[in-house]
């Protein structure tokens, strides 16, 4: 049994142990002949998943009661993953989603790092930096590296650490957020995590 | 005497009592007699003013000493006007200043509406809304419209009102986002004020 998380350019797989990344373009599911419990954002090679009787879409297994009918199938996972704490997923975009008692209380999207540094230099070539992620949380900024970096960042900060419950970071940007939340914990694995219960809570 | 604040297309007159807005493009300096102190962010038509003596630049009066250089001279303007609060200046770009006991404490830039709209707009088009204003910043969002305000909006709240002091707002969208400072004051004469202490102030 194989778990996939597709995305728009990358099916990443997990067999319980090992991780194996693959490129969308080119690929061939009937390469594949295990059972793959998957789920996608990508929605062309979604239906072209639908034939194969070997790759089971778990979005079928959600109680979606818990969601809101456009929350992103990642999103969803990973809350599905924890009973509770707050979920920061660090990609294109920031998804924050608070979960407790193993409900799902809502949550937030906020732009990812190389989306907010190009709406920045977009304002103004004077704001043409990357983000400073040493920057003193507690100090007000007196230039303008920092200046941007507190206002994508502290702003971030401050919302997060408001909720109770432990932290959980995952995606591809999670490394480099980590340091800004001590305590924080990076689990690169979660959204697998969340695609094992639900498989579990379906038996 | 005049004053005037000059943006990248516009100019912004007051004589104490009455605003008068004139297009850059295709504006002739030597058509104005009176005396007029001005600060300005166009680099292009602060050469053209160089040349007349009637047209004085501000940024030669102000005590550098508390700001920081690359600072943006509108920003250090609206500093001068106050001597304790947070200044929110709401435009392409919103900056944020803390202002203590007539010192400037420091402050941070974070996009403007339109330009934040547009980044998650890129990020995905099943992002792509305006933003909620009307927005309940007491609750987790739990529709995509509402997630990406609460990630625009919620962010920029808690750090604003997480210093003390008076929130005055200013900029052209001051009255969009004045409704969810409760308190806060919109005053669009700030620079001005500004504008006005210094002048003072070099008697």
């Amino acid at each position: 049994m194989l778990l996939c998380d597709i995305g728009n350019t990358t099916l990443h797989f997990y067999d319980g142990a090992k991780d194996t990344r693959v490129s969308v373009e080119g690929f061939d599911p009937s390469s594949v002949y295990e059972t793959v419990y998957y789920i996608s954002v990508n929605e062309e090679l979604d239906t072209q998943l639908n034939v194969y009787e070997n790759w089971i879409d778990l979005r079928q297994f959600i109680d979606w009661s818990k969601y809101y009918e456009t929350m992103g199938i990642d999103r969803v996972v990973a809350c599905e993953a924890i009973e509770n704490g707050v979920i920061v997923d660090a990609g294109s975009a920031v998804t924050v989603d608070v979960v407790k008692e193993g409900r799902f209380q809502g949550g937030f999207i906020y732009p990812g790092i190389r989306s907010m540094e190009q709406t920045y230099a977009d304002i103004s070539p004077r704001l043409e930096y990357s983000f400073n992620f040493e920057l003193d949380l507690d100090k007000m900024p007196k230039n303008s590296r920092d200046a941007i970096s507190y206002g994508y960042l502290r702003t971030l900060y401050g919302e997060v650490t408001r909720h109770s419950g432990p932290i959980i970071m995952t995606g591809g940007d999670a490394d480099r957020f980590a340091p800004l939340f001590p305590g924080a914990t990076v689990d690169e694995h979660l959204i697998f995590k969340g695609m094992k219960k639900i498989l579990e809570n379906r038996c």
